[in-house]
């Protein structure tokens, strides 16, 4: 079923997703990606447990019909809520969410600081600070820490609207991070790295971090283990899947990327 | 098809058209009437124009199954894209936008006022102002009038956590009226009345209107004259339903409606 030359399946709600895309393109440039945004129906982060359960499902479906060899799941609520499911329903496929590696880069972070203050706070969607995922990863890993979540909704907006240099998003970005900060921020949303060069430049003590390089590294040695990557180098390609709104992922999608998109497929799930 | 005694059946892709539903239930107090939020795919504001036309045939057919007397469109982009296929798939039946009532509230108050800057600002869902249809009803009534459109995300995402308070929230909607200001503003989106009395404390030469009162006398005139209101005095009675996220809807829906909602129904279109 799955073989080495197969691409890697990768979805999210919509674009933040694509964040992750880029570090497992960095990590495995010889391997090929095909990315699915279910634009239709973002934001998941609102969205009833249940729902999101079903929609991830159906995303992951339409990937392993195009045979990809695994599945990541680049969504922090789908990731904190979908994630046994999805193994389950696709088992054997390698089927990897970013909650864990997060909250273990989040761990890595608040250890290498001074241990005064070196709590962890997690900022999120409302479904993922409600559903708890990213606060028992962090505490089945390091039990006594001290774990603070707060949603965002405002950023999520601000990251999709593709401003990231005007006063207001310093405001937006200043008002969920007043008082007391802990040393590290673990930024539990997709879309929330494309602040990580704002939010250092205005809290230059605290360290942010997220999912996307330690899924990324998870990825590609989890798939090295298992024999899966590609054995020749080579120039990996990617295609991109969407469920709606073709040119506005071309325009915001290039954004959370790095890299521009240039034809992307309407799909129906 | 259509009796006295049918309840109006409303639609909106959220909690926003809650706003339109306050206003028809205080002009037409002997009316039932059943509301259903499309919660799983809000919002509608951000998707391409056909997926928002499929979207509101399938929100109308869920109604129509009800049996309703007549149909409310309280969501700008819907109104603004699937009107006229509305009005097509389920002739006779009376269909009713927000878009043209909330046009000519803004005329009126345009005109009421000194000539100079009498122009009028939409500030709207990006779909909404993209798809133009509120510049257009603007234009038609009153082909002079300096009209500008400009889109709002952030103000939907700060209607729906339901804060009303913080400075953020003077900052989010100072932001988007900074500038010269026409003297009216046309609130081109059911979450922002929301806000009406905030910015009418920040802007107070400004005049903000919306399209809840506007669409809820049309409604109630154009009932009477086709015989279809209820004849008798009563105290009329609400039903909620909603695609996702009951008990969301329940608390942030209650405070779009000024009222209580007891119970939400979850359906699936």
């Amino acid at each position: 079923m799955a073989t080495q030359t197969a691409p890697i399946g990768v979805f999210d709600s919509g674009m933040g997703g694509l964040t992750v895309l880029k570090a497992l393109r960095e990590a495995l440039p010889n391997e090929d990606f095909i990315y699915l945004g279910d634009t239709a129906r973002l934001p998941y982060g609102t969205k009833a447990p249940s729902t999101v359960v079903n929609y991830a499902l159906q995303a992951a479906r339409t990937l392993v019909s195009r045979e990809v060899k695994a599945i990541v799941v680049a969504c922090n609520t789908a990731s904190g809520l979908a994630l046994p499911e999805l193994s389950k329903a696709f088992d054997p496929l390698p089927v990897y969410g970013v909650v864990l590696p997060g909250a273990v880069a989040a761990i890595q972070s608040s250890q290498a600081q001074s241990r005064q203050n070196g709590g962890v706070l997690v900022l999120a969607t409302e479904s993922t600070v409600a559903g708890g995922a990213y606060q028992r990863a962090l505490l089945d890993i390091s039990p006594g820490l001290s774990v603070r979540a707060h949603a965002c909704p405002l950023w999520v907006t601000l990251a999709e609207m593709g401003e990231q240099s005007n006063r207001l998003t310093d405001e937006i970005l200043c008002h969920e991070l007043r008082g007391d900060l802990p040393s590290t921020v673990l930024l539990g949303c997709t879309h929330f790295p494309v602040f990580n060069a704002k939010l250092k430049d205005l809290f230059p003590t605290v360290r942010f971090v997220d999912s996307a390089d330690t899924t990324a590294e998870w990825v590609a040695k989890d798939l090295a283990e298992q024999g899966l990557l590609q054995s020749k180098a080579r120039s990996g390609q990617s295609e991109f899947l969407a469920t709606d709104g073709v040119a506005r992922f071309i325009r915001v999608g290039s954004y959370f990327l790095h890299a521009d998109i240039e034809h992307v497929e309407l799909v129906d799930l």
